[in-house]
């Protein structure tokens, strides 16, 4: 995964940090190939980064052109199924947090 | 790693994803311990979380009070340092985001 290519600020991220539990790999990583998927179709998406380190924890940032955008992939109906599922299965905890983002600084080797 | 324990929202989060070179990966991970133990040492430090997955995608977030005290980290000497050995040899590309948390929720568990 590249790193997310975002316009100059303001826009916003969700940033979306977690512990799973032990249970539903599979299920889990191919709910998460489609919420990606389907986060990208959301007018105002403008990317994603994720990681989950050895340790267990999560981290995936999602941009955001507006809080209307981010309100609309909250509710989006699959995405709700799979924040329930998420619940019920696969998080043993999280934190969500929506962020505007004010400055940004780049670097590139090439 | 744990997540993060921040207070309600308004805060601020500095958000740093990056790719790594296949470059003196010890250094990397001695000065990476050194700059998360020297950030709790700012005043208006909050917390940090930190993962890098497998397809080698870093993501740090690390939560401050101000801006006051996410500039006077970026100032810090042996950061300045840091940062300089990133550019040259730790880092393919980064992206440093600066965001205001507007907003948080959380699920636990317990």
């Amino acid at each position: 995964m590249p790193l997310a290519r975002t316009p100059e600020p303001p826009y916003w991220a969700v940033i979306f940090t977690s512990l799973r539990t032990p249970v539903d790999d599979a299920g889990y990583a191919q709910t998460a190939d489609e919420m990606e998927a389907l986060a990208a179709q959301v007018p105002g998406y403008l990317g994603i980064e994720s990681a989950r380190g050895a340790e267990g924890l999560g981290i995936t940032v999602s941009y955001w052109a507006s809080e209307e955008a981010i309100a609309a992939w909250r509710r989006q109906g699959d995405h709700l199924a799979a924040q329930r599922a998420g619940r019920e299965r696969w998080y043993r905890a999280y934190e969500l947090r929506v962020a505007r983002v004010e400055r940004a600084y780049g670097f590139s080797r090439e």
